[in-house]
């Protein structure tokens, strides 16, 4: 069976590698394996919904391939992205014998892909990784750029590694068991791209955003668009000193929204970035920075795709002006007491602006809190 | 009060770094660091061993200099490289507020070394670390080349990050109130660095060893020249993927035994080193490839300083061959199935041998058991 598929190549010295994107991907993940990495074993971590809705496709193709893989299967959850969780996949690998020319494999959303990616980076010192992302979020966001992390009481991601992967599988037909929500909530990161620095791709998202959601072409498309841009400000800023922190566009918002809310089903990590995406174009507008016509404009977009834009519209409380405020200040983003934030002239435009003062922040989210 | 000390720079590009080895750097810290990092915050991670010996000048120097120190104080011992520790040190650094420009002071030997600087690596991506080792062991090995570790049930050191340190101060006063035992284990890797490829340093050091025991022109000149050889082997080889390995002569034996004396009193580090550099030269002339004369000489020297050298030197039951071997199987440095040793062709001639066959080696260490 011939292989088709597009490849984006991310060109980081000796740390270089390859995201294939296609249909077929995963049935074909032991050829692909066993020709770049022959001889090495296998160590998959996953969590029980996608071991029961993608890992038997994965196990065939390695076992076919003559690979003897071990399987981790996790509970799912953000709540997974913890030091328990951390401690039982390291002890995993080490029980299975693994070494460090091995390769451990994450097969799962984000959670799996930090998680996993964090275990690989500190077993042994460093293992090799292949992430093999199921859902949206994780296809064209969280598997690119090395970023791993588990979670602390005190905040989202406050614990974590940069570890490159050794390849990228994401393999679109795996989002077909994907549910709906999740996928809404991974569209959000794609309408982040253009929202950045592409207004062209923003608004060929506009213009299909249906077709993404049933499928198809411009779900590649669109798939592929985002990992390179994504990968465009990885090899530009690896560690996220500089520039790649434009990536976190509506991400301040979001970690204290999820931090608010438990980092639980009661609002997704793509669901939070919705809103941070608005109130940081909401916020650009109220200083003067972006035309406001625009915040309205993507809004609309975001609600179209089903994902929540409002403060108003996370499920429950998520306490007052302070505590958001507070939860927004534990955040890796903060330097002293100012706050830094990811602002916009416009779509397409982002900027970082740094000692973003505090009092402007509480007067702006008091006024969202009941918008 | 003017300083006055040795520099040792380790010219790692964008992660180059001094070793500063005098005797007076501690209380002259504040005034080092302020220089250096200014407006930084500090978060102090020692031990209640070096807190009470050491602390008090550190903090009086940091406090003179304007700095609010936050103090971290963990158990002394090697089971403090845990998961555990991990997680509470992590933790305090992240309820202390600190941000990736701050820094996170090791003070202590080793153990505080690896565990603190693993925390530093994994908070928020990669905090600065500064290096106070307080141990012999710690200023001549562990404190240089950026390895951070933790424990694993499985092994030794199977957890951890490659993390070099902003700035080691290296103090030979602190070497005070370390007790004798203490002193002559981290003596054996002073000697280590003479056995790999400087046979002059070893000759040197087999004539100044009281002198060094006692103190004084000597032990700085030892310390010096001993960081001087790791850094050499760090700059060359800085994820250990090739000659960084000869730094772990000795060591493939030593922790082995460490595993089976449950890494505790029994068998310090440097005592477990002591006797594997002894099996690694008595091996190597087995095998043909040393002059067996050498081995009686360099046990002579560590016998001398204080220091076992045999396997029934070590006190209470390490099992049989078979769990000896196993205990050496699931070391890092094993690849497949063959075993992977340092040896040597004799004083100063160590070399790195792939594919040593497991049945020779447990030929030899029965013979060893009752020797
Ligand atoms: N490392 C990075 O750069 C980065 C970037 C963005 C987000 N993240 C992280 O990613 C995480 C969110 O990722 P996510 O949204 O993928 O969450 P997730 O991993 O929890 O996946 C969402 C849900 O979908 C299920 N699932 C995934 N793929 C499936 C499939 N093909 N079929 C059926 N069910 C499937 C999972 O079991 C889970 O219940 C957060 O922890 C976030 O911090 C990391
Ligand atoms: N990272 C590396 O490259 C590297 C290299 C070699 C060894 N190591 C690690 O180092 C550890 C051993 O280090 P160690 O021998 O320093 O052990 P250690 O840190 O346990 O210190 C030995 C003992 O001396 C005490 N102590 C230290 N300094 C003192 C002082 N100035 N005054 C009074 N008491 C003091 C400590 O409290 C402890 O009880 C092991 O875990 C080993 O794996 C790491």
């Amino acid at each position: 069976m011939p292989t088709s598929h597009h490849t984006v190549h991310v060109p980081l010295g000796d740390r270089a590698y390859d995201i294939l994107i296609g249909k077929r991907l995963l049935d074909e993940a032991g050829v692909i394996l066993a020709e770049r990495f022959a001889r090495a074993r296998i160590g998959i971590v996953t969590d029980e919904n996608v071991a029961r809705a993608q890992l038997p496709r994965l196990l065939a193709s390695l076992r076919q391939s003559g690979f003897q893989p071990v399987e981790i299967v996790l509970s799912p959850g953000e709540s997974t992205k913890s030091y328990a969780h951390l401690e039982r996949t390291i002890e995993a690998l080490l029980e299975a014998r693994l070494e460090r020319g091995d390769l451990v494999v994450a097969l799962g959303g984000g959670v799996i892909g930090d998680l996993a990616g964090f275990a690989a980076s500190v077993t042994r010192r460093g293992m090799k990784l292949v992430q093999i992302p199921t859902s949206l979020l994780a296809q064209v966001d969280s598997s690119v750029g090395g970023k791993t992390a588990i979670n602390s009481p005190h905040g989202k991601n406050l614990i974590g590694a940069f570890h490159q992967p050794s390849l990228v599988l994401a393999d679109q037909s795996t989002l077909d068991t994907l549910d709906e929500r999740q996928f809404a909530a991974g569209y959000a990161e794609v309408v982040k791209y253009g929202l950045i620095d592409d207004e062209k791709f923003y608004f060929w998202l506009e213009e299909h955003r249906e077709e993404i959601f049933a499928g198809g072409a411009a779900r590649a498309e669109a798939i592929a668009r985002s990992c390179a841009a994504k990968a465009r400000f990885v090899v530009a800023d690896e560690t996220e000193t500089g520039d790649r922190a434009l990536l976190n566009l509506g991400h301040t918002f979001a970690h204290a929204l999820e931090k608010l809310t438990g980092y639980s089903d009661r609002l997704l990590h793509g669901e939070a970035v919705s809103i941070g995406m608005v109130l940081a174009h909401r916020f650009s507008a109220r200083l003067g920075h972006a035309p406001s016509q625009d915040t309205g404009r993507i809004e609309n977009h975001l609600r179209q795709a089903g994902l929540p834009t409002r403060l108003t519209d996370v499920p429950g409380d998520i306490g007052d002006t302070d505590a958001l405020l507070e939860a927004i200040g534990q955040d890796k983003k903060v330097r002293r007491g100012a706050l830094t934030f990811i602002l916009t002239r416009g779509i397409g435009r982002a900027f970082i602006e740094h000692d973003v003062d505090r009092d402007t922040v509480w007067q702006f989210l008091e006024r969202m809190r009941t918008r």
